[in-house]
């Protein structure tokens, strides 16, 4: 299944993709697509013949974040080989951890607003898991039974606030709009192996960032259980696991944001997102 | 106003603190103490006499955290001029910012849960600022409008998993039962001067911390106006604003928690919390 939610932000409702790729309205049968009804696991009933049989959502709906109310959103930090080398960085002997405020999290084609003042904002493409069963210090060889699906996340990143301003990197991860989730959650029975994505990002149309999770340095199946040992995952929270190379900080010099750039994402599967830069307080 | 929350864990029922001291179940008022209410400020027109005539909690009720659903916890680092110096740190030019997974939080009286093999698990006392009114990007001197309250938290760290692990400190910070809140959240108006409170901590009935706000780097309007320019906080987000010197990590050898320890908290007028520590897995 792809699940979505469609409407104003903060009015979401809940749809999911038919098999024409029209998305269909799913209120009827469900309040949200949120921590609750995924913990639940209640759509496993529907049919494909059912949900061609939903409503249409209005033509042109705005898509939000698929999963309402996230709990937590956990970050693994350089955990691509060839991200790590780029970023000067040795190859980490356990996965790094950091939380981006979930104030921060905003639909997959809304704008991104750089803070003022931003001079070095940058993208990750990167590839979201959704927790779908409580995980408290699992094996790895049982974590991806707590895994529901998956969904592409942009971790944009201001880097003099990440890596400048105190050492913790939670000031440059936490901006409202640096957290595009979506369009869909995608169920893992749809995703397939899941450390075999392609993944990439354009910047103003430019290929910046192609690789495959397969260059992943801490499997999906390795984060969540070592996680999992450090803060027990719910229904509904997202681990980001990390980004390849191809990041603006990479570049030399490095390229960063600016009001008016275009970001699109895409890994496979999963869709496809798009932002637009603004300055914020700027048009 | 004390506002509480008495019952069981993820039942919990809104109460308040009479002028007996008793306390009083609200739940025929409003539904919940969380960031709705706290954001509505929907409590204003209750007088001492409709609250004493309230009916009283069930007599020897848990208290849980005074505050239901609670979007973020964020964290100031190092923010005691007496405790920068015994952690062999200089003053920070300006605040460090780290993030508490929100599934830390714990009621002020329930047991602290070690994590496997942890020998580093230390205490920190910390009055923690609940925000009342939605704040981006404010002035200090506004910041305090934002404020809804104050509350006593156990900004519990486990030293090896917070430094050593990779450096980002979200590791040590966020293992479940790390952040005791409560007993109270107790509004603005009754604390009166936010930065001359005394407080302190026990371990084992020895007094480890004690200190006074007056003693923070920055204070609680600059903390709140400085978080702001990077997060948008909202209705019942919690800043815990750092702890004084004290800590296990600041004595010589350093002290560590274990298993069939007590640690005992207060802050002036905001009440005292007490805890006894676990180990997981066992008794």
């Amino acid at each position: 299944m792809k699940l979505v939610r469609f409407g104003h932000t903060g009015a979401e409702k809940p749809g999911i993709v038919g098999s024409d790729g029209v998305v269909r309205d799913l209120s009827a049968h469900v309040s949200d697509i949120d921590p609750q009804l995924i913990g639940a696991d209640s759509l496993q009933g529907l049919d494909s013949r059912e949900i061609d049989a939903l409503p249409a959502a209005p033509a042109g709906s705005r898509l939000g974040c698929p999963i309402g109310n996230i709990g937590k959103v956990v970050g693994i930090g350089l955990n691509y080989r060839e991200h790590a080398k780029e970023a000067g960085a040795e190859i980490p002997k356990e996965p790094i951890i950091f939380l981006k405020a979930n104030t921060a999290i905003t639909g997959p084609f809304d704008d991104v607003v750089l803070p003022e003042n931003s001079t070095k904002s940058d993208w990750e493409v990167e590839l979201g898991v959704v927790i779908g069963r409580r995980a408290r210090n699992v094996s790895e060889a049982v974590a991806l039974d707590h895994v529901f699906g998956y969904v592409i996340v942009n971790d944009v990143s201001e880097r003099e606030h990440q890596l400048e301003r105190g050492g913790q990197w939670t000031k440059g991860k936490s901006h409202d709009t640096f957290c595009p989730i979506g369009p869909w959650l995608v169920t893992r029975d749809e995703v397939g192996n899941e450390q075999a994505l392609d993944l990439w990002c354009e910047v103003n149309g430019g290929r910046v960032q192609h690789s495959n999770t397969a260059d992943m340095i801490f499997s999906v199946a390795q984060c969540v259980s070592y996680v999992s040992k450090f803060m027990t995952l719910l229904p509904g929270d997202v681990i980001i696991t990390g980004t390849p190379q191809g990041v603006g900080l990479g570049f030399t010099p490095p390229r960063y944001l600016d009001g008016g750039y275009t970001m699109r994402l895409g890994i496979a599967g999963l869709g496809e997102q798009c932002q637009s830069v603004k300055r914020y307080g700027r048009g």
